[in-house]
This record gives C-alpha cells, structure tokens and sequence, in this order.
C-alpha cells in the first residue's frame, strides 16, 4: 500500500527501505534534498515540500513521521491543514504519550485521524524489523496493518511461546495494537525505563566481577578508610568479555543487550572510548512519573535513571554537602 | 569419559542423561535406590554407597558432587577419605566461593583437586544444556574437557558475538573456565544477581502497565490521599501477555526472562496461583556483600533483593513504626 | 492586625489560638457553626458565610485558606470574586506549588495578591509556633510580617547556627520569604521528601537492631533458603525503646523525629496498634517529580516513597510476576 | 574512680579531660610523649609504657583503649598479658561488633572482662558529652558506671520522653548497657548507617532546591536530551542556608545533623573548599551485611552508602558500559 514517509534520517530511511523491499509505494520528504533523492534512487517518489508530498498521496492518504520529539508538534502544525477528514497521521518517534493524547483529539476534530506507534530495535531494525507498539483508533490501524507487518519483524526463527494459540494476534509477528490514543507509546516509553533497568543491572554485575581483584591492591591504612578484611576473597582477574560471552549460552540472564555488551567487551574490554557520561531520553523520567502517579513501587527503575544523572556529575553538590556535614561533627577532612 | 555422580535429582538426573546420550561413562549414588535405578536402567552404572563409587571409578578419578549446598560440606567430608591424590571432586552445586577456596585448600593438602562449577540453566538444561562457569587450577579443567563440552549447550544457533575470531576458545560453546578456586560460583554469584535485577525490571514495568487504567477508578478523597491530578491520562487496559509477547520480537529488551514471562503471563494473566512472596537463594545476597567488600555500588541489585525481603513481610516493623511517627507528629491514622 | 481565616480545622483553629493570644483580631469562617463558635468564645470575631467573613474585614482584606488542599480551588473559586483588588489571599494548606504559580496569575489579573504558606510542626505547632515557608509577592509577604511572627515559634532557645550574623533575617524566627509565587510550598515539598527519607532512615535502622536476634530462632532448611553462616552474630535482644531514647542524648542522629520514636517506642514497643500501611500525602510524590525534571538524583528520597508504596501493598502484583518467574525457569515453588 | 586511658588523641584526649574535670583519676598512655604530658600538667597520671600504665593501676584495673579499630587487636595483644584475672579492658572506638565477640572469649579465657563501647558525639564530646553504647558482662559495666556516668551528656535540657517513667535507666542520662559483648558496637554500627541514609536525606533535598533554578537555563536540544516541558516551574533561586535555618525552628526535621548542615551552608552556600569525594567508615558497609544476613530490607541506608561510592568515582566502570550499550543498539555518543 502506499505511506508518505516525512523524516528520512536513519530511522525514517531505514524504514522506507524495508517498505519499499516489500512492493509499497513511499513517497517521502525531507529537509534535506539529498536524502530525499538517495530514496529516490530506490523507486521511492520523492516530494519537495510537505504539500508536494499531500499532493502526491492517495486519498484516505497515511502520512508516517519519523522527525525528532522536539518537532512533532510544529511538523503536524505544518502538515494537519494539508489534510482532509478521513486522513491518517501516524507519529513513529519518541513522543510523551500524553502529548499523543493531546494531538489525537484536536486532529479527531478535523477528522484526522492520530496513530501513534512506538518503535524499539534502534539501528537494527533494518535487518531484523522493528518492534512496534501502536496506539489509536481501531479501524485505522487495521487499515494500515499491511504496512505495520511489513515494518516489524515477522516471526522468525524465535520459538512459540509455550501455551499460546496458534496464530493468535500480531503480537508473535512483533507488532501490537495496544490501545486507544498514546498506549502505543505507553508501553514503548515503559519498555525503555525497563531497559534502563536491564541495563544498570549488567553494568552492576559486571562492575563487581570487574573489581573482584581488589584483594590485590594494598589498601590505605588511615582512620577515613575500613581496611578491606578478607583480601584473600578477591583474588580474580576476570576476563569480563569471555564472562558475557558464555552467559550468552543458555544461562538464565540470556538476552540481545547481554549479546550487545559481550560485542562491546570483546571490540575493548576497557572501554576507553567511553567517558561515562550516560545519556537518558525521556522515556525513563516519564515511567518513573507513570509509577508515582500509579503508586506502583519502580525503585529499580528509578535507581536505574538515577544513576545516569550521578553519571553526569548531577549529584556533586549533594556530595559536597555531605563532606561538609562530615567536616561540621567529625573534622573529617576529604581524601 | 567416566564421570562419578553423587546427587540424582532433578539437576543431577538430567545432566547424567545428557553424558550418557554422548557416550560418557557414569557412576552414579543417590541416598535414594530409586533414582540409582532410573538411571542404571538407562546405561549408568550404579552404586550403593560412596565408597562402592568410588571403587567404581578408574583412577585418577573424576567425582561430581550434584547436592544440595547445605550438605555439600559433609558429603565431601565422606567422600575425601574414599579418595587418592590426584583424584578430583567437582562441586556443581551453589556453594558459596568463599567455602571454595576453603575446601581447595584443605583438599590440596590430601592431593586433591577441587572444581567449582556454577551451573545455570534450570529445568531447562537437559535440552538446551548447561551454562557452565569453572573454577579451579587449570590442569584439570583441562582434563574434564570433555564432560563440560557434553553439558554445555554449545554454538547451537546464536550468532556469533561480531569483532570475536573463529573459535576463540569455550565461552561460545558455553562453558569458560573462570580462574581459580572459587572463581566459577563467584561468577554464577554474581550472574544470580544480575537474574534477580533483570526480573524486578520487567515486574517493575509489568506493574506500572497493569495499573495504567488507574484513572478509571474514582480515588477516595480525604486528607491522607492525594488525588490523581491527571485521571484521564491512565485509562489504558493493557494485555500484558500481548505486550510481553510483541516485546519478544526485535525490542532491545527482549531475553530470556522475558520468554518466560510471556509464558507465564499467556497461562495465567492474573497469576492467581501465586501469593507474591518471592524467595532469595544466597547468590544474590552474596552479591551484595561482594559490592560492597568491593566498595562497587550496585543499587539496583541491591534493591531487587530488598524487594523480594518486602515481598515475605520482611519489612512489617518499619512499616510500624513509620505509621507510629506519622501519628506523633500529625495525629495521622493509618487507613 | 486584623485577618480573616477560612477553615478552622485543628491547625486553623489552633493559628487562630495563638493570634488571639498575641492581641491579632481574627474574623473566622467555617462550614461548622461549632467550629466558628468556639474560637468566638475565646475572642474571635465569627462569620455565617464568606461574604460575611469580607465584609468584616478592614481594607486592604488578608484572608488566610487553613482548608483541605482538595478544595482550595473551589474555595478560592467562591472567595476571589467577593474580594478587592489590594486585598491578599493565603493559602496555608499543602498546595501544589505549580497550583500556586497558576492562582497567582489569575488572581492577580484581578488586583489581587496570593501568598503561598507552607507550614510545618503538625500538631505540635499551637505550643511550638509553626515553621513557616512563604512564597509571593514582597511586599505583601512585608505587610503581613506580624502575623507570620506570631504564628512563628520565634528564637526560643535554640542555639543561634555559629557563623550568623545577629538578627539577620526572619529566618532564625522560624519563618522564610523563600521566593516568588511557589517559593513556600516548593520548600514545603522538599520539606517532606527529606521527611520521608528520614523517617525511612530511622525505621530500617530500628529494623535492623530489632532483628539482631535472628540467629536465636532455627532456620528452616530446604533449597529455597540460604541457612545464616553466623547464628552466633544475631544473638542480641535490643530493648529499641532505650536505644531510642539514648540516641536523643549527643548522638549524632538526635532530631526531634527521633524524639516522636522514642514516644512511640516507650508507649507500645510492639506498635501493636499500627498495621504498616503507611499513608503518604502529595508532597512526598511532587518532590521526585521535581528531582527528576531537575535531572537531580534522589534514590533516597524516592526510595523512601516507594517503601510506602509497598507497605499498601501496591507490589503485589510484580512480586506475583517475579515468583512466576521463578516457576517457570526453575520450577521453584513460593513457600 | 580510676581510669588508664591508652591513645590520646583528639577522642582519648578530650574524655580524660572530662574525666580529670568530675575528679576521676586517669592514668594515661600514647606513643607520644607530648600527649602524655598535655594531660599531665591537667592532673593526670603519666605512663611511659603500656607496663607502666598498668604498673600505675590499682587492682581490678580498668583500661580503655581510644585508639584507630585498625590497630585495636595489636594494642591488646601488647595490653592483654601485662593484666590480670579481674581487670577489665574497654573498647572504645570503632570496631567491628564481631571482633568484639572473638575478642571477649579470647580474654575471658585469661579472666581478663571485655566492654565494647560505641561512641557517638565527634569533636562536639568535649563539650556536650558523649552518647554511649556499651557491650559486655552486666557485673563490669555496672562496675565502671561512674565513668560512663561522667562522660555522658547527661539530662541536660532535653525534655523528657513522654510517657517515660522518672528516672527510669541510665538511657536518659545518654547512655546505655545495650546487651552482651557486641552489642554497644553493633548499636553504634546501626547508629552509622542511619546516620549515613539522614545526611543523604538532607543532601538530596538540598539538591532539589539549589536546582529549582533550572529553568532559568536555556536547555540544550538534541536528540540525547529531553527538553524541560515546564521551564516557567523551576525559576526559583533559593538561599539555601537560609532555608537550612527556618527548617531549625520548629519543623518536623529538625536535628542536630541540620544544625549542622545550617552551619557548613552559612559559612560558604557554595561549599566551594569541599570536592564532594565522601568517604564510608566500616559501619555504614557492616550496617548493610547486618541487614541482609537478617533479610531485613534497608533500602534507604545502602542507597546512601551506594552514593558515596558513587561519589569517589566507584561507578566509573559502570557508566562506560552502560554508553557502550547505548552506542551498540543505537549508535548513540556520549555527549
């Protein structure tokens, strides 16, 4: 079937590159003129402007944008007059789902229609489909279920969950309508904070195989500093790489991001190109807001996003305070 | 090659079969004749008692304790008088390392060698075989070879980690020799404890999910309850078992957990036939004391045991005593 | 001077108390004539409604809001239009700050001035004067100075913070301008995170002390449980009661908290009349929602929170997916 | 009563002094002469060996040792065979409740008693007196009650406990005979590991606050940062030390801990003189093993530990790994 595509950055080129594969017709616009015609070059129609790329649409037309967070809003400002009621907008990034919420209804008054759909698989997502959960109204998501099928990732070599009925539902082909206006990037924003999660909880194990030699190093002896009292218990070098590789196979925290740090470790099992300043989207702050406001427990989650702001150095006054506090009944002087 | 087996349950049965089915010689006991005869009736050669298996077995020779770790110490304290130096006795169980580096010492003094193997995989290794993490002095893991290859899972069909030569040594194959004493139940430590991380994300997120329709209930009102600013951004039913199940298919969390989530989800969305009072095994309680031994912080580990401590009532009297403040301070009551 | 006081509640009528007691004139309004009676009784000036309580009131008007923070709005909504531009409106409640930055700017469309007050010292503040924390314009904040010191504990004998300057400012009375619109009840919501995690603090480390005999009762023995190494460690009966009270006397940990434990402690050191669900008010939740948009780490604090959470019960569904797990990889079952 | 002091150091030095001052005699030792003499030209008796200490001694002797944990053992086994059957031997510092234990039955084998005496009250001792916890055969404390009695704070002004009985123990008088050998320390470990989870408490808040401003500050955008959706609810500058202050007088949180921090932020709001490296001392780390052998949860306490391990660069490994994952899945750079 045919999709405007607006946004062809890595995402959004990927995209109509597995869409086109297929047998769909793209017409596709960008800022960039070159990444419009590099589509081109691959039997996508190319558009000039947003109403060159309107114009070029069949009617009900779908028009898919992949554009940064920051600019969804000012993208459908622009491209919402160029539609007509029974048009789709489909919004395939990052968005806040209450802003989804928002969007749906003042494009439902013009009756446009607003699916949003949250894509996980990142720069893979070209080889192996992309994971995606949808939001909005039913009818229009059927309506472009031949594209969502062809996006996601079919069902592949992984194995039938035990229990399940044959066939039943898009979920096992690796897409899922998942509710009304923004559950599409409800469950996509809290698949992220649970990857915040899984993450942190890697990079805590392998923190500690990593100091497991500690024993070794002689410890200063002065009255700020407990003198560690089994150094004989930590006498390992592991080889942290060799580690995450053999827990790839059949261990129990088996998963693609271990399959991801294993490739990290083996490339420089010292990560020296790294500083450690770890960056955090919004999806991690706004799971953490859903489970206040829930009252449901995150303190994994939470703690995960947490140390990516220490990461940062956003924790350093608070440390100070503590030395001065220390300094204050003590006379603690810093190290 | 011969192996001596002593423990025949569940864990010890299956790799016993899984040995035999590849040609390896095993002698097996089990306080209980029955599962002695289970597997005699399947190739394995029985015995009566440890000092018949003993004799059973060529010198030098190769002994597997399979055992609850409780008795760990006092069935090798039966079986090392039974042997001679240069025989060695694995433990495959879930020792703590530090009783490792212990027992190697004492057993060195009696020439013998002493392996820990911590073993991951559950009930599901007897088909797909097991992760293996060793520790001990290198001659003879390179003797037992042939066993850890046999229960290993080996390369089956996950890819090969990219940036790894060809055949770079047994982690691929899903066994790794660690280091020294102690060296393979500190890594399967430390893995336990990542397992415990990794599940109290997806529980954590499952949870925010299932209660991501609780705008639809009017919330009582009075001065201890704070109103749901925002009802009408939470009235999402979401099927769990569909979203674990699309999360399976090209998302960056998928795994192993999350297989078995989705199985257990599909079977029972309500999981009605469990109370919610998780279990900790020691693993993940050593873990911590390595992190902080090692000054490494891991709040994310650490606040997934403490969940599972909350989870058996662990924290009732703080609770208390925090409804005990409120009340000094502010005349609360509790609700 | 004179003001007008909407709600005469426990803390209302208790502000009144003190501002009579110090020569202030109170004209007071509550849906209950008793309330309103009671406070005539002692000198107050009662009203039969707000357009009552305004018109008794000289210009420019001070009307004082000592109601649920529930219904501040709708009160607000029912008081502003019976008010003149020049006249000031305080919210002494637990309002949201961002509800304050909003009514400021509509009142003030109107001529009319908001103060935000956030007011501790709960129950106690009629015998200790309340810490007050203001936010709003200067120079109304200015004008109703002698009734924010009255209301106030003033210096008592609370050793002046070596390093001050004598007589410098207001905030050694026991009240603070903090800022803008906001200011007072920000500070007022951050007040109550350090509250929770403090509180939190203490009720682990009792915890702890409470369970120090753990090693006396025998452990069950069975897969599921780690055995405790060191029974001999966890041999002491702590009396949490004189703990308590001993901390009070130079410790490092003495705070006025600690004070409220050592009550609660000294009257029933079983809590027996205390179930342990813990209620939590908005400005515990508000301040993560703020640590978060700041990107400012604040494990304790939330971790605090969510220990509430859980106390209601609102992990039990997670902690049912984590022993589902368990099932599934292992064939654990809960105990 | 008499009294050998062995390290006179700020701590040792200090309650000889309030000792001498309530006509106690003391007979003092250090390795340096000065010490020595400082205190004898105040009264007390000088020693030129731990032999002519005990020399000096009327039987049964009492010795307290205030020196470094890290040297305690070695100073008792020097100490140990100079004394007798009926002598006691205090521990004043900060050791580990366990050494305590093996330390107690190592010398009740020569006669010799043991008390573990945790201290609380820092450099501010001197003055105020000193909060102790003490461990140990009931017959020995009670024997060296006048020396416990002068060196504690005392009633002072702090109001008593209601509900309390007159003069009910020693507790109101600052300190406490807590149980057998341990037991003081091990009160004073928990002591630590609150203390670490309020000064964390305070930290985080005040963090909160001084950030309030953030959205003063144009963000950066990109696609690495989530833009602040509400820049107009973070405009405040607040004065911290002066919020410090208010929070002294009459709020629920107020401590001595606050004092403090009062005083550090009036002093330099920017604690400029302070890097924010926050060292841990054993208790806070033993706090923690503490609770997790008693499968008490203590989430709030090993969050605080954990920040400080943060604080020193402990978790710079961590960080690496977590942006080399984000790199691997979504080509993302550190910023």
């Amino acid at each position: 079937m045919q999709l405007g595509m607006v946004g062809l950055g890595r995402m959004g080129a990927n995209m109509v590159g597995r869409l086109l594969k297929q047998g769909h017709q793209c017409v596709v616009f960008d800022m960039s003129p070159q990444a419009v015609q590099q589509l081109t070059a691959e039997s996508a129609t190319g558009s000039t402007s947003l109403a060159d790329l309107v114009a070029k649409l069949e009617k009900p037309r779908a028009v898919w944008l992949m554009v940064p967070a920051a600019v969804v809003d000012s993208t459908i400002a622009q491209v919402a007059p160029l539609l007509e009621p029974g048009d789709t907008l489909i919004d395939g990034g990052n968005s806040y789902y209450i802003d989804d919420i928002r969007r749906s209804k003042e494009l439902a008054s013009k009756g446009i229609r607003y699916i949003d759909v949250g894509t996980s698989g990142g720069v893979w997502g070209l080889e192996r489909g992309y994971c995606m959960m949808i939001g909005g109204p039913n009818a229009e998501v059927q309506r472009l279920d031949p594209i969502f099928k062809t996006l996601a990732p079919g069902p592949g070599d992984i194995p039938r969950t035990p229990g399940r009925a044959e066939a039943s539902g898009t979920s096992e082909l690796g897409y899922l309508h998942c509710g009304e206006s923004g559950a599409g990037h409800f469950v996509k924003m809290v698949h992220n904070g649970i990857e915040y999660g899984l993450m942190a909880a890697y990079a805590e194990g392998l923190g500690i195989l990593r100091s497991a030699n500690i024993g070794k190093t002689s410890g200063v002896i002065d009255a700020e500093t407990t003198p560690l009292r089994n150094p004989e218990h930590y006498q390992y070098d592991f080889n942290l790489a060799e580690v995450a590789e053999v827990w790839r196979r059949g261990s129990v925290i088996a998963s693609w991001l271990l399959d991801l740090t294993a490739a990290a470790l083996i490339e420089d099992p010292a990560l020296a190109k790294f500083q450690g300043r770890v960056s955090d989207s919004g999806e991690g702050r706004w799971t953490i807001t859903a489970a206040i406001d829930e009252a449901v427990p995150a303190p994994v989650l939470t703690t995960a996003l947490y140390e990516r702001f220490s990461s940062r150095g956003d924790a350093d006054f608070q440390n100070k305070l503590l030395s001065a506090m220390r300094y204050q009944f003590g006379g603690h002087l810093e190290k």
